[in-house]
């Protein structure tokens, strides 16, 4: 077998990338489960049907098929009922779910779920057909008050707060209310609330001249009213001053709805609360419009600071209709972390580092192979009290296992103590390799310095 | 859309069970980790040819397209140049992973691996399509001392071991060795081993007489020779005296080889170990022949006492040639857990439970929604201590919030203090709602008992 390539769009790390990424994964759970949202897992795969629902994602879509299966045979047929297809995201699993399991489930739910999705896309930087996502949801049944469109964020912000312990930027939480665009295109007098959106979601891409042109040509805009949504989507700010910047943008326009004046009460309500439990990290910024997805209320996008060309790195919004049973709507909130994109920029640009590429704080060499069971035995002691060891491969001379250790990047390198003439055990020791120092110890009580005990995850350089 | 049914062979849990699951794989990846073992992931897919490498399995493989592919596109060809499929196992990936990495890994390299497979096989009880699997492999470039065959089995008798705080049953280790195996049937003059060890895996299924038919009517045995492996297969204990059965059976018929004798003296070695180091927990048992799997030294299979219907639950073995790039050969030794088997046993037979299906401990009432942003701020200032909070969905009658609460497990409610008439704080206060006891408390310094910090799994009735 020749040396493989990797696949480009399914990213792997070396052993110190994972650990960068495993301490990602568990701050994360740790700050979602101090919230109180329970962990879920859903399969890799959901009905063909179900995942084409939303008709714009049917091109992203791996299919599965049983490799002995007859294109047509009984157990899997080729047209669409009864086909599997891995899932794309987290949310569409969840909602099926939270149906099949409502009578199970207290309600309002609130869940983390943390999962490999896959889509067909042509890979880019941030951008990978196999890649991690970190979603929590709170979805009720029947309703769901706003406030949980102000906690979702901040829980969030939390999150990502936790990570810049280990070396990670801050982020910048934009957020917007569609019912705050929805309300004020309207109130301009454009009916064709989406063909704005699509618009407004391209600003970033093509810049405002080529919007205009754009909301012109495709949502039957003036040039007045496309200069005006132009003028929405400039407003920005972290306090509830924005609110007031459009209720006067809006009367000057002529454009304001009652759905106008519910957008900025609840915008207002999140900004104003944000300021006061993260400050600085959550700003409005009306030009958010999260492109032709369900959202009906709250919208949330996240930018990493000085990494804003990676793109969103945390998204999500308030859906009226997660799911529906026919009896029972459930409305949802929910935020999706792209751990795959920020953990790749982390690696490539070189933005955190882990201490080590192992667990093991410890080495303990061996004398010869006759004596292996007494370095397995200090290996025990240590482990029992929590020290991550593992036993030196061969009984090759000290300094090679020494440099064993060192590859390795195991700080310590522990002797077992020979027996001596009198039968009485001498003193084992141990090294530290970095330092180079050598003191006797007892495998029942000694303990590395607590920054050694396991590998760290750091800012680099 | 109508309440979707469970799709068979894929489990999924509910978020008590889910509880579980993540115990016991937060136990294993914390003892493999003790034991210096690093964790890598890998993708889940493979290109279809190295999925297919051996036969045997290639019924089991899903194959992926991308939905709007055409079936002889230019970008996915629909011969299977270039096509991928779901890994089955989490070996075949590894030693992908190793020989495209072996420049930037220290060899011998230790890693743990928890990821899902997927095989197309007709679910059954323990048996799924999509599964959790748990692995350690030590893999060495050129060479890999025999210790690494000792050490490994009991790195997992450690990791089962501690799941034994979770519930979980006592496992039994059985453990053989091919070369005690194949040395013992060419000293009989058998020369078909494969037919023989085929034959043999079939014991437990279909009995002795009808094994000591397939070998003389598909090994090419006499029925004594037949007779003499069965006797063979029928040796098993927990310590050394199995070697010397082995050795007077061998010598009564004429048997004895050097492949043998070096088998005896591996198989004595692991024993003897075990005794010591894990006593009770690994027996040699000599009619484990793991099918046709490429092993070529130690095999391991592993019961759960008292559920050995369920089959094996950890399997493994040596091999010598995990990987080759036509330079190196990497040969390895190593274990699989069967998580989603082990995990589904665990709670359909009742066996482990959680306390609670939710990581909350205490549940912040809102006294109205007007003073909803006080709870948040006790909420937040228990999660600082590490005490997972969450606050109540509406300013619902206290009442309807302790039904809430205890509709979620969530063992505390928390009341915060209503400001009085000169605007001092009343003492905020908290009741166990199991016991129904109210107490005066401070968020700043109250801590709910250990046992109802986070959710624990404990053995069932």
């Amino acid at each position: 077998m020749a040396r493989p390539t990797p696949l480009s769009g399914f990213p792997e790390w070396l052993p110190d990338g994972r650990i960068v990424e495993q301490h990602v994964l568990d701050v994360l759970r740790r700050t979602f489960e101090l919230h109180g949202f329970a962990g879920i897992e859903t399969r890799a795969v959901e009905p063909l049907e179900q995942l084409l629902r939303k008709g714009e994602t049917s091109k992203e879509v791996y299919v599965l098929r049983r490799l002995h299966d007859e294109p047509a045979g009984a157990d899997e047929p080729a047209d669409r009922q009864g086909q599997l297809g891995l899932h794309f995201d987290l949310t569409v699993p969840f909602a099926r779910y939270v149906l099949e399991n409502a009578g199970r489930l207290a309600f309002p739910f609130r869940r983390y779920q943390i999962q490999k999705v896959w889509r067909g896309e042509r890979p880019q930087d941030g951008r990978f057909r196999e890649f991690v996502q970190a979603d929590i949801d709170v979805v009720g049944a029947g309703a769901l008050p706003y406030h949980y469109e102000v906690e979702l964020p901040l829980v969030m912000a939390d999150a990502l707060g936790a990570l810049r312990d280990l070396g990670v930027p801050p982020v910048r939480i934009l957020v917007n209310n569609r019912k705050v665009a929805e309300g004020f295109y309207r109130g301009l007098g454009l009916e064709d609330v989406e063909a704005v959106l699509r618009g407004i979601d391209k600003l970033d891409k093509v810049g405002p001249e080529a919007v205009a042109d754009l909301l012109v040509a495709e949502a039957g805009a003036t040039p007045e009213q496309a200069a005006a949504c132009l003028e929405l989507a400039a407003v920005h700010g972290g306090d509830a001053s924005v609110v007031d910047r459009v209720r006067e943008l809006a009367e000057r326009h002529g454009a304001s709805t009652e759905l106008l004046e519910e957008g900025l009460r609840e915008l207002g309500a999140l900004v104003t609360a944000a300021a006061e439990r993260a400050p600085g990290v959550l700003v409005a910024d009306l030009k958010i419009a999260r492109g032709l997805d369900y959202y009906t209320g709250s919208v949330y996008e996240t930018v990493l600071v000085g990494h804003e060309d990676l793109g969103s790195i945390c998204s999500g919004g308030r859906y009226d209709t997660l799911a529906s049973d026919g009896t029972t709507t459930y409305p949802g909130v929910g935020l999706s972390i792209g751990v795959s994109r920020l953990v790749s920029r982390l690696l490539s640009a070189g933005l955190v580092r882990a201490t080590r590429s192992v667990p093991t704080a410890v080495l303990v060499a061996v004398t010869s192979e006759e004596r292996r069971t007494a370095s397995d035995a200090v290996a025990a002691a240590l482990r029992a009290r929590g020290i991550p060891t593992e036993v030196a491969p061969s009984a090759a001379k000290f300094g090679k296992q020494i440099k064993h250790a060192d590859r390795r990047g195991i700080p310590f390198v522990w002797f077992v103590g020979d027996a001596d003439e009198d039968g009485a055990p001498a003193q084992d020791e141990v090294k530290d390799i970095r330092s180079g120092e050598q003191t006797p110890v007892d495998a029942a009580t000694w303990t590395p310095p607590a920054e050694d005990l396991l590998p760290r995850v750091v800012a680099a350089g």
